[in-house]
């Protein structure tokens, strides 16, 4: 069973990962730590609570995170996308039963992340500041699986950017030079995973707390992507990083060398180095280790996965 | 019949893009400008005219440009693509019958390419320049066809960057700003035209002065690129932007606002907005002209008409 510890700002898709990887008997969720990103930190510690109240998981730790990037102030919430209370603004939320530790999300994975996997689906910033807390933790950790970056598309943020690395760049740039194995799912597989309206309604129609909640946050969601998509249906962006953990074969990964671009109307852009690591390398990706990149995906593969672990 | 004014920087596939040109009868080619690139301008302008005197087309003016990008020194000649003659090293070249003409490149732009094509293969420093001359320019020149940049695909350059984008970022950021027509011929359709070895003998093996040319400055391109590709065949790119102008219907094209990377590891990058010019184009894309965007190419046909036209 992997120990796992999920670094989320949740977020619709960051809590339809959060509930498939609690009904994953492979994966043993050992804490959650937030993060700003879809929403503010507050917001996404709120909700990191409520939403393991929800699953019946008060057990589960959570520590607060970062409340800004490392370099810049936060580009702000989404509402258009995940409503003001991050989770599609469908009717009130309970208050959580219980406060975040007293702990810094850095702090926490510092002393609980060696041996363990970390699922990180927000801006890198908490990993990166955890590097600085313990600079031996890439040594430690058994594998970091990110949901982020685009390596041979374009971005979501911006024409050169997803999300993830466009709320903090300088911190991704860290996270994929760290010597830890580092695999990237980014939009070049998620925007793939497109799970069409008609299994949105099987996924939000149950009569379980997690479903209820799921139909009260989907709708938002889907509205939005159905407009800039063109199709009706959700990506599953972050449960498409569940997916990698619980099979890895549904995806094909290639082994590249990763900058994150912090300058220019580039910000936020992952470049790999398709030459790999030979000479000459250009300079700025000399001595970097590799990425697993995923660049191709079973999507009918990840979605019937996926929605298997959503009663 | 088109008039055609040719910017190049003669380089072996710059060669096979003239000869093309200059024996295809749809083609009025009205003069030659140069500028550094491939090999320095001096050189360049040494081969422009040495490669119209090979054609018995000396009667074709050549101006001589830049010698250097709009903001930073030359990165210097590539004499592991083109030889240090630029045309391959494969013996001596004759000296030209001639000199290129009094005016700059950009001085012979503003007067002669009103009413004219410009087929761009360089960096872009050359039409920058004339329009920072003749400001109305870009009103009066009937299209712009540049070889060069990368929309959705990587770079050659670097990681990033195309090599005529990567030679003069700044320049091609004007180019592709300005209100005339352009279309961009880049690596996302060049990098599919691919002529194999065999077909390479069989240009090079006429008893023509241009087909001896040929003979000398491809085997050390090939060499380069069977060795980059790992298949025994040459890249058109340059050729592709005059296939482009003789049957623009080989080609599938999209029209996108594109803006140049001028900073960090992503400089020379083409970054089209995928979303158009509709609000919210992120501020830089903001009132920005729409660049007609080669993203498919029929790579056969374009083969089959670059090869009938080099005789």
């Amino acid at each position: 069973m992997t120990r796992l510890i999920i670094d989320t700002d949740p977020g619709i898709d960051d809590a339809m990962a959060l509930f498939a990887a609690l009904a994953s008997p492979e994966l043993d969720v050992a804490g959650l730590t937030t993060v700003f990103g879809n929403v503010t930190v507050e917001v996404a510690t709120r909700n990191a609570l409520a939403l393991l109240d929800i699953a019946g998981r008060a057990d589960i730790p959570v520590a607060r995170g970062a409340t800004a990037p490392l370099a810049m102030d936060y580009l702000g919430a989404i509402p258009h996308i995940h409503g003001e209370d991050g989770l599609g603004d469908g009717g009130d939320l309970a208050e959580p039963s219980r406060p975040a530790l007293d702990v810094s999300a850095a702090e926490f994975l510092c002393r609980e992340a060696p041996g363990a996997t970390i699922l990180a689906i927000g801006p890198l910033t908490n990993l990166a500041l955890a590097l600085r807390l313990r600079p031996d933790l890439d040594t430690l950790v058994e594998q970091v699986v990110v949901m982020g970056g685009n390596a041979l598309g374009p971005g979501n943020a911006t024409p050169a950017a997803e999300a993830n690395m466009w709320n903090d760049p300088e911190a991704a740039d860290v996270v994929f030079g760290a010597r830890w194995p580092v695999t990237m799912v980014g939009l070049d597989v998620t925007h793939q995973v497109l799970l069409p309206g008609d299994r949105v309604d099987a996924v939000t129609s149950g009569d379980t707390p997690t479903a209820r909640l799921l139909a009260r946050a989907i709708p938002l969601y889907r509205a939005f992507l159905t407009k800039a998509s063109g199709q009706d249906g959700i990506y599953l962006h972050d449960p498409s990083a569940v997916a990698y953990l619980l099979a890895p074969g549904l995806f094909r990964t290639k082994r590249w060398p990763v900058r994150v671009e912090t300058q220019g109307i580039s910000r936020g852009k992952t470049w790999p180095n398709l030459g790999g690591t030979d000479d000459p390398a250009p300079p700025a990706w000399q001595g970097r280790p590799l990425v697993n990149v995923c660049v191709e995906v079973d999507a009918p593969g990840v979605l019937d996965l996926i929605t298997a672990r959503l009663p």
